[in-house]
């Protein structure tokens, strides 16, 4: 046997795979984890454990998961625990009920019929509450979770066999998993800017201009909006979402709704109005011609599950023989029945009168409250400094501060190869223990830098925390000037 | 607004998604939920329930779960039981373990550490227990399960870039998702038979032609193999695998052992040798040069957790800068942390001495006992019809007998638009209840028909099964001789 030439190498990728860049949020979470590594083999370092501050992992950061929940978990999973008395009468019957629609009783089987149409079922009746507009279950698709429905969609929507490429809107800044997900697509990012001045507010003009920019090297096909807003904490009004709605159906563009922390609403006066209730109430002929794709997870708001893997989509005006491609796509990729069973209890909670009502409510308060005590915060302590401007956050679980970087830290950082706010987030990392993500893992406006703080840490810890990053962005602006 | 043209339609799809065909086991799988919608509704049929027999599904065809297994579930899903007295205290310290390897100490968080170091370094230890042989954690990717794992490998392999098409080589017969994950890819299917008369075991006559064959068309580069062999039944013997390791390296193939049935042997003289043994024991230059990719799961053997959705793959000679991109490419699909705990226990089961020792080997043993005997009844029933001939299952959880069709059928069905064996399928279906795979489905030899009965109905309900359907092929014998 001479020395073949091996099949399965780095060189033998395909460009699609190859481009693809290191993880989300870059260079900065490989740092962390060897700043961790170092800790761990005792290196001496001017803080003694990392404050993680750029993920949002809530349980990872502290939040308790919902009892309720984890007590139907539990039961499905164990089923002789039916028997005893540690759970309440509500988390024993809803298990029971799930068990009664799984196949052979167990999560353990693939149970299709469970997840293509019992929860389906209620996930419609959830949404019809929630919007007070009809919902057809055949339009929901159950997933593991948003992230993996987000790329299955945005990969049904591109046709590579066009003459242009598939341009796909998306705001900036906004969660850094869309441009590798649209890239991996074979699509082209279309950036549009959110009106930092106004809130980190849609516009519409912004929206327009990008467009019209990008129909000379692509087909714009989607625009994607996240709201509550990924990293900026803005829960769009109704009438900018109605707004967005009248501009897509101008310019004709599938509406894409990330919508994953619609539970996390908790500023003063804010509310969430899903594209879906919105596109109703304005009637036709928006509501019959606006394709629509809403997803929803369990990872966010009160349950914070990032790693049970549930989540569903919503199709508006969309035909059923697309759905019938995407079911079988998906059938390589089932979703898991404990994931499910999860987002069944989100779709279905325990309600007035059901002995588990009072934890649960209180459970969300707990969320909530303390959210919006840490978004206070947050904007109080960043805006004292006088280098940082905070937007309030009044929703998801992020701040997206703009920071000033001074003429000698921007040097430094190009000659580095580094946006200089990854620039700053690595000093502030060397320095402090502080991990945060770089405003350009997010997009942002030409010249305009910013940093994201989870809003997930406990009060006093988050406190410290924005008081170390006040202090040190002092001491950068001074080292730098 | 003027009637827009709609952005997301069928007509708008890429032809890769369009082309993708009904669900696996197609026009049978969707004629028994109708079947099984109208005994629901009333209708009269010469049966009163269904008899699934088509589908790999042990859970839900009575198979019990591992209690160890779901106790542990059960336990990180609610961790206040830990404070109860139901469970053994070796399901409590497993439980606790695996907690404190996780962010924030819950399955909720997304846990990249525990999915993508602390398990796959379990997973190594047990590899080098099977096997005898190092196994790197780092070659190691924890997956949603082994079909995730199958599709996410093979679209690495395959890069559309290249003037000629990737050939992936899989057997006939072998599991029918094979097709349609190398469509979906961008590949082409590249069939070679297995050897019916010799226990439908590995043929490298049969490879070995169908890859002159194949060079013609495509660029072959994987060879698959399914072993224990579904829906076969083959458990392939030592010098087999050998032969097979001895012609990828004289023709230059990436092996790709799908070996998610390795729990499942039960033949008399039958013993699972994992590829990567058996290469490993050849050294070099074998051990050194093949590229090996294998793939196992919870979803079947002693555990049967398919709606768990865990499994692993490990990569054999294969550069770590491949991996790194498919940890990239695998964050839009992270594993769900149940299902990897679940792993855990696959692969890190009760020792002797431990409390759950006992119980879980019993619940082993009872599931095998249970597949051999069944083996046995298939085999010896089967065997007794004229028109039929069954080869003896020693693995996995299938029988594929042979069947006769007369030429009226033959005629019959080709009008129909239908498989041979689609059609017997279909009319046993319709007379019995009886819901079978048809051989057609599964790939087989040109002129052959088969069907593929699972041996996972329990023993008495399984033996009426196989009672009928010989019953059945003798007045369908009759009927359209």
């Amino acid at each position: 046997m001479t020395s073949p030439r091996k099949l399965l190498t780095l060189e033998s990728l395909s460009a699609a795979v190859t481009d693809i860049r290191v993880p989300l949020l870059g260079s900065l979470s490989v740092r962390a984890a060897e700043v961790q590594r170092e800790l761990q083999e005792g290196a001496v370092k001017p803080f003694e454990e990392l404050a993680a501050c750029h993920l949002g992992d809530p349980h990872a950061t502290g939040q308790r998961p919902c009892t309720f929940l984890r007590q139907v978990a539990a039961l499905c999973s164990y089923p002789a625990l039916l028997d005893s008395d540690v759970f309440p009468e509500d988390a024993k019957n809803k298990a029971k009920a799930i068990m009664r629609t799984l196949d052979g009783g167990s999560v353990g089987s693939y149970n299709p019929g469970y997840t293509s149409q019992t929860l389906p079922r209620k996930i419609a009746r959830f949404i019809e509450r929630r919007d007070g507009a009809p919902c057809d279950p055949r339009n929901v698709i159950v997933s593991g979770g948003a992230t993996e429905a987000i790329v299955s969609v945005l990969a049904l929507v591109v046709n590579e066999e066009e003459p242009l490429k598939t341009g796909i809107m998306v705001s900036a800044p906004r969660c850094p998993l869309y441009p590798d997900v649209i890239a991996m697509c074979g699509a082209v990012v279309v950036e549009y800017e959110l009106d930092e001045e106004r809130g980190w507010s849609l516009n519409a003009d912004n929206i327009r201009r990008s467009l019209s920019a990008a129909r000379r090297r692509c087909q714009p096909k989607v625009l994607c909006v996240i709201n509550p807003g990924d990293p900026t904490g803005r829960v769009e009004s109704r009438e900018g979402i109605e707004e967005v709605i009248r501009l897509a159906a101008e310019v004709n563009l599938l509406l894409f709704a990330d919508e994953v922390y619609q539970e996390d609403v908790f500023g003063a006066g804010a509310a969430f109005h899903s594209f879906k209730k919105v596109l109703c109430e304005m009637g036709p002929p928006y509501s019959e011609q606006i394709q629509l794709v809403s997803v929803n997870s369990i990872s966010k708001g009160v349950f914070g599950e990032c790693g049970l893997r549930g989540g569903y989509v919503e199709f508006v005006n969309i035909d059923p023989s697309v759905f019938e491609k995407l079911y079988v796509l998906k059938s390589f990729n089932l979703p898991n029945v404990l994931g499910s069973l999860a987002l069944e209890v989100l779709v279905d909670p325990p309600q007035p009168g059901d002995p588990s009502y009072g934890t649960f409510i209180q459970e969300r308060q707990t969320v909530l409250s303390n959210l919006a005590e840490k978004a206070r915060l947050t904007e109080e302590i960043l805006n004292r400094a006088p280098g940082i401007r905070c937007n309030p956050a009044q929703g998801a679980i992020y701040s997206f501060p703009r920071i000033e970087i001074p003429d000698k830290a921007m040097k430094l950082a190009e000659a580095r190869g580094m946006e200089p706010d990854t620039f700053f987030c690595h000093q502030l990392l060397e320095d402090t223990g502080i991990v945060l993500a770089a405003g350009s893992s997010f997009g942002q406006a030409e010249g305009t830098h910013h940093i994201r703080v989870t809003l997930l840490p406990p009060v006093e810890k988050l406190t410290n925390i924005l008081k170390k990053i006040v202090e040190f962005h002092g001491s950068f602006m001074r080292k730098y000037s």
